[in-house]
C-alpha cells in the first residue's frame, strides 16, 4: 500500500483515483473547488465528471496542499497542459521529501514546445523528485470509472520506475504495460488529438467511415514522423499509446476532441464550438505548437496544417478536408519510406 | 475508355463497377443470378446488396460468360475466396486474349494457404494474362456506392500494372494509392476479417471503447507478425490496406465480420449467427487457415488463436477474450521488437 496523491479531480484524475483506490492504496484526490471535495467524501460522487458513478468509499479529497504532499510517495498529475506550471507551483512549497511523479497529461506547451515530463523536471527540483513517468494509452474515463477492460502504458527512462508504477495501478480491469520510450509515448498523446479533431471534422462533413479510416492512417504516419524527430521510437506509435489511444479518440464519442471537430465539420464557429464544450480542448493548443514545431524542422503536416487552418485562419472545415483528400502524392510507399528509411523487402 | 469486366455482383462488385462506369470505362457486370442482371439493367438497382442506391445506367450486367470475357482488357473479381476457382473454372474456356487481372478479394485459402493471387495465376494459363493485382483498403461498398471519399491500394509486383490499374479506377471521391507490395496487400486484408471477429464480439460482450482499441492495436501486431513472415513489408501492414482496413472492419457496423462477432459476443451460437448473416463470412474461413499457418511457423497469434477456439471448438467467448485481456506479457516493446527487430533507439 502507497500513499499516492491525484493531482485534478476531473474525469480522468477521478477515474484513475479509483482505480488506485480499488488497489487499497491511499489515495488523497487534490482539487481546488471545495465542494467537488465535499461531494467527493461525503456522497462518494463527482456527478459533473463522471455522471452516475459511485466512488470507493476510501477516496479521499481535499484542497489542502499541504495534506495533498504530506508523506505522499507518488503524486499523479490529471490537468490540461496549461494548468500544469500554475499547479505545480502552488504544490512545491509543501513538498518535504522526493516523490515519484506520474503524469497523464496529453499535449505540448505551446511556446516552449515542452512535453509535461520536461515541465515537471525544470520545475521541481531535483531533490524532490524520484523520478517522472507517464501513464497513457486508450482509455476514456468513463469506462475506467465503470470497471471496463482499459489496457494503457507506463513509460519512464527508468525502468525501476516503470515497474513501480505498474505495480500501483495493475489490476484485472485496468492492464498496465512498460514502455522505456517516455518522448514517443508523451508525444502519442499529444499528437493523437490533432487527428482526433480531424477526424470528428470528417465525420462532421458526413464523410463517412471509409475517409475517417484513410485519414487515420494518414494521421498515423504524421505522429510518427514528428514523434520520432523529437526522439521517439517509431514503434511506440505502432502501439498502445499510438494507434490504440488514435483508435479509442477518433472512434468514440467520449472524445472531447473528436467532439470539438464534429461541431465544426457540422457549421460550428469556433467560438460556438468552444462554448458548447464544457471541458478543455486540449487538440487546439497541441495543433498550435505542432504546427509551429513543424514548420521549424521541416517535416510535412498535412492534416495538422489543415487543422490549424481552420482553427487559426478561418478556413473551411470542408476545403480542408477536401485538399487533403485529394493530395497528389499516388504511392503509398513514399510516405513510408520517409518514416522508416528504405528496408530490404 | 477501357472494357472491363466485373465479376461479382454482390455489394463490392456493384459499388467498384459503379466506379469504373463513373470514370466512362465499358463496364460489364457478371453474375449468375438472371433477375438480378435485370433489376440492373432495366431498373438500375441491386436492391438486396446496395438498398437505395441508384446504378448508372451505362452500367451493363449480364450472365453470359461469352459476352464477359469478349474483348475485355481487365477483368476485376469480386466474389468470396470460396467461389474463386468455381467462377474462374466457368470463365476460363470463354477466354480469348490475354487480360489484366485484378481482385478484390479479401481471404486465404483454407487447404492450400494460397491468397486470390496465387489461385488466380495458378489457373488461369499465362498466355491469358498480363499480370495480376490487387484492390484492397479501407472501403466499405455502401459508402463507395454513396461516392463518399474513399481511399485505396492497388499492389502488383510490377509497377506499371499498378499505375495502369489505379488509372482506370481514380476520380476525385475513390483515391488509388501503389503499393509494390502485393504479399503484404493480400495479407492485411484477409487478416482484418480475423481481428474484426475479435471486436465484434469485444463489442457484444460490451467490453468498452478501451478494450477494442487494445484488441486491434495486438491486432495489428498479430497482422503483421505473419503477414511479414509471409513475405509482406512490414510497412504495408502501418498503411491503408493494414491499419485503415482494420480500423473501418472494426468501427463500423457496415462489417459483416465484426457483426458476426457481435453476434456471438451477445450469446448466439455460431449456428445462430451463420443463419442471421444472409452473406459470407471471410473471417471465419479465414481464421481456419492462418490458425493452421501459424501452428505450422510456430508464430503466436493469440487473438487468432481465441477466436479459432470460440469458432471451432466451442470455447465461451467471454472466457476467450478475458483470456487475452489477461495475458502475461507486460513490456510493450517486446512484442515490437518480435516483429520489427532490435533498432538503435
Amino acid at each position: 500500500m502507497a500513499r499516492v496523491t491525484v493531482i485534478g479531480a476531473g474525469s480522468w484524475g477521478t477515474a484513475l483515483a479509483m482505480v488506485l483506490a480499488d488497489n487499497e492504496h491511499d489515495v488523497y484526490l487534490w482539487t481546488h473547488r471545495e465542494n467537488q471535495a465535499e461531494e467527493i467524501n461525503t456522497e462518494h460522487k463527482n456527478e459533473a465528471y463522471l455522471k452516475g458513478v459511485t466512488l470507493p468509499e476510501t477516496l479521499n479529497a481535499g484542497t489542502s496542499c499541504q495534506d495533498a504532499m504530506d508523506g505522499a510517495a507518488y503524486v499523479l498529475l490529471a490537468i490540461p497542459t496549461k494548468a500544469l506550471r500554475d499547479v505545480l507551483s502552488q504544490l512545491i512549497p509543501f513538498m518535504k521529501q522526493p516523490m515519484y511523479f506520474v503524469h497523464a497529461i496529453k499535449g505540448i506547451e505551446p511556446s516552449t514546445f515542452l512535453r509535461p515530463s520536461e515541465i515537471i523536471k525544470h520545475l521541481v527540483p531535483e531533490a524532490l523528485r524520484l523520478d517522472v513517468s507517464v501513464l497513457s494509452g486508450p482509455s476514456h474515463a468513463e469506462e475506467v470509472s465503470l470497471r471496463k477492460p482499459t489496457t494503457v502504458a507506463v513509460a519512464s527512462s527508468n525502468a525501476n520506475t516503470s515497474n513501480q508504477v505498474q505495480d500501483l495501478f495493475m489490476n484485472t480491469h485496468f492492464r498496465v504495460y512498460t514502455n522505456p520510450d517516455l518522448i514517443g509515448v508523451e508525444m502519442g498523446g499529444a499528437l493523437k488529438n490533432i487527428i482526433a479533431l480531424g477526424a470528428g471534422i470528417s465525420d462532421g462533413l458526413g464523410y463517412g467511415d471509409n475517409a475517417k479510416a484513410a485519414l487515420m492512417t494518414r494521421g498515423l504516419a504524421e505522429m510518427t514522423r514528428l514523434g520520432s524527430e523529437m526522439g521517439g521510437n517509431p514503434l511506440t506509435f505502432a502501439g498502445l499509446t499510438g494507434i490504440g489511444d488514435l483508435i479509442a479518440t477518433c472512434t468514440s464519442q467520449h472524445s472531447r476532441n473528436w467532439r470539438a471537430g464534429y461541431l465544426l465539420g457540422t457549421g460550428h464557429s469556433q467560438e460556438e464550438t468552444l462554448q458548447q464544450m464544457n471541458m478543455v480542448v486540449e487538440g487546439v493548443r497541441t495543433t498550435k505548437a505542432v504546427h509551429q514545431i513543424a514548420k521549424e524542422k521541416k517535416i510535412a503536416m498535412p492534416i495538422t496544417e489543415a487543422i490549424f487552418d481552420v482553427w487559426f485562419n478561418g478556413k473551411m472545415a470542408k476545403t480542408a478536408v477536401d485538399e487533403l483528400m485529394n493530395r497528389t502524392r499516388t504511392s503509398e510507399m513514399d510516405s513510408m519510406d520517409e518514416l522508416f528509411g528504405e528496408r530490404p523487402f
